[in-house]
């Protein structure tokens, strides 16, 4: 099957290179793909670590091994499978992973901890030893290459590459931070989502960093749905070099702590975005804003309803302000709402306020709003300070062709 | 736009006409539709009466003035509007409810509470009181009709009328049940789900009547989803004539009880699935089932999880046997699982167990099931005793077309 490109896709952006990260891609073969599928990225000795993970409770053996060895802040190798996420493969699948990291380790002399692994794909299939061994001893040897194409070579089903650069001033040191991301489907809030890597040359503690990190998937990552169906395998990694020779970021006391913080959440939020964008058939980008609501995590649910709710993503599609679609949704979030305060406005526009369509609401500028590619949804519960953005997108014939058209 | 009749839809049952019961519908004119859309149904004085309703946070007038008549345990009439669901109208909304009551309770000669009124359609519309007057003073004088003219008058999108029927012998009392019910879209589970309307001659005092209704809901109505997108009118109220002459129920320790309660389930549960019938753009009806689980609600809302996830639906609507969603949905689904205890069939043939793809798992006969039309799926959890079984249908592009392609 060929799937379009995205109607939402954006150029793949200028990235700088990151001291102490060599990237390097090469052919397992583990689909018929005339492409790379192997990724390999050489981190410098002394590189921190940070990674938030899928909650599911049938993560992956590369999920479950990685979680633990985030724990100990230390990475030297970064190993991406895309084609076969080696997901509900019990021990046949840990073994493979094992087998990886034992290889990469004993060729860079670490241990086999700071190997970290992630496959992307088909689950239930256990990922090949033999093409795996292979496809790893030609990325050690192979000639390094650009963010663009490590960002093409973890790709399964995205129609276009994404990344995203951000600098910092740290005191009077420049660090620079690129991120690569995949993922289209099987993509859903509450968790680090899709396999997503970072990297900077900034010298941080792991302690921190995962703090830093927690913070902005909690606002970014986990604030993105498409489908609201949520992957085996989702992980999103921060690797920092430490060779930008910054004086090493050890907490919010720490100089430029700040602004490195608020780099890695600019990052993060492009990535998360450019997953979005690349949502399996979607033809629009809807940003959902929640106000008012009890507390801002309230409002993160009740934008998750609205972002996951069919109903509302194929009126948009449809491009049809059907706001009582909105208030089915924020009715079934589960969290405070009343409905005679609640307020609704498309693109800028109340249609209702206070819990009443809005006596001279005009439908002209929100029906030219709706056919544009990127909506704006804002809700107001009117009862408190709680509120938080959500970004999705829509549910259209290209969803259903991609995921039951053609067999998998 | 015209929406073809589901593939599923089964024809209307023979049911009993139910002594105290008698039925009317009339035109109020709320939609351009040629056919009538008010529905009247006048109850023998002395009428008990249970309902279960909603969850939203926004629900309509009509479910918040039922909710709380319900709690006296007496009806005398029921008013059903169809092509406008009155809801998210404030104080007009809640006035035209007012008003229908206040008409047929001076008609009748009863208490304005014991007039219960539902309404069904377009969200954020108030319901114009001059065509509800007007549809009410016709149904009022309109020539008694039968089961099928109510179940179709109730219904919106619903591209076939619904309804069930069944008999219980109470000691040497046989009495009867009929019910009706509406649903096609909005469907999503833990409440009770759509307009359902339960008629029986039987005497059962109102508190045990609410009693037997929840328990049956929760393992019927609360087990359908369609798009789980919740509706803000959701009602099904049981009404009980009395003109059987069975000895009064008044608990389970009444002779008869397990009876009655028993055909009051499978009353429920074939107007549930009715509804899952006219899912909209449903080809296939899901039944899942799920075994092994810690508890009855944790299996439920595993089979939920199932049941709700666009790449599992989307999976069966494109006949593909792909069990790996299956288990990303129980990982996703927040309950207790452990992925290498967990097993997962179709059409009784197991694809995976204990966390493992099945070593000699013949595809072939699953393939031909998933060609048909009534479709298994089957997990076991291994972890305890809970079981539930979740009705759903698949995801098409005819769910996209009737909500997407086609202004509401």
């Amino acid at each position: 099957m060929q799937i379009d490109r995205s109607p939402l896709a954006r150029p793949f952006p200028a990235m700088p290179a990151i001291a102490g990260v060599t990237l390097r891609v090469a052919r397992a073969h583990y689909k018929a793909w005339d492409r790379c599928d192997l990724t390999y990225v050489e981190l410098a000795e002394g590189t921190s670590i940070a990674g938030v993970f899928t909650k599911s409770a049938c993560a992956s053996s590369e999920v479950e091994l990685g979680r633990a060895a985030v724990k100990r802040g230390r990475a030297q190798a970064l190993i991406v499978n895309a084609g076969n996420a080696n997901a509900f493969t019990g021990y046949r699948g840990r073994e493979a992973v094992e087998a990886i990291q034992a290889q990469v380790s004993a060729a860079l002399g670490c241990g086999a901890d700071e190997v970290f692994v992630s496959s992307t794909g088909v689950i239930g299939v256990p990922l090949p030893k033999d093409k795996a061994r292979a496809g790893v001893a030609a990325a050690l040897v192979a000639q390094p290459c650009g963010w663009q194409d490590a960002a093409v070579a973890i790709g399964t089903t995205d129609t276009f590459a994404k990344g995203a650069g951000a600098s910092a001033m740290l005191g009077e040191t420049r660090v620079e931070l690129a991120g690569i991301i995949k993922g289209s489907g099987m993509i859903a809030p509450d968790m680090a989502t899709m396999l997503g890597y970072i990297f900077t040359d900034a010298d941080i503690a792991p302690v921190f960093l995962q703090e830093m990190l927690e913070r902005a998937n909690a606002a970014t990552f986990s604030c993105i749905t498409v489908d609201g169906d949520t992957s085996t395998s989702d992980t999103v990694l921060v690797f920092a070099t430490g060779r930008a020779g910054n004086a090493r970021i050890e907490g919010w006391h720490s100089p430029g702590a700040d602004a490195f913080a608020a780099a890695l959440a600019d990052v993060c939020r492009n990535l998360a975005q450019s997953v979005v964008r690349d949502g399996e058939g979607a033809a629009k980008f809807i940003t959902i804003r929640v106000s008012g609501a009890v507390s801002d995590d309230s409002a993160r649910r009740i934008g998750l309803a609205i972002a996951n709710s069919p109903l509302v993503k194929t009126a948009i599609a449809g491009g049809d302000a059907n706001w009582g679609r909105v208030v089915m949704a924020v009715g079934k979030a589960g969290e405070p709402a009343d409905r005679d305060r609640l307020s609704i406005a498309f693109g800028g526009v109340w249609a209702a306020k206070n819990g009443l369509p809005v006596d001279d609401y005009d439908e002209t500028p929100v029906a030219a709003h709706l056919k544009g590619e990127d909506i704006d949804i804002a809700v107001d519960l009117g009862l408190g300070e709680g509120h938080a953005t959500v970004w999705t997108c829509d549910l259209t014939h290209g969803y259903i062709a991609i995921n039951a058209d053609y067999r998998s």
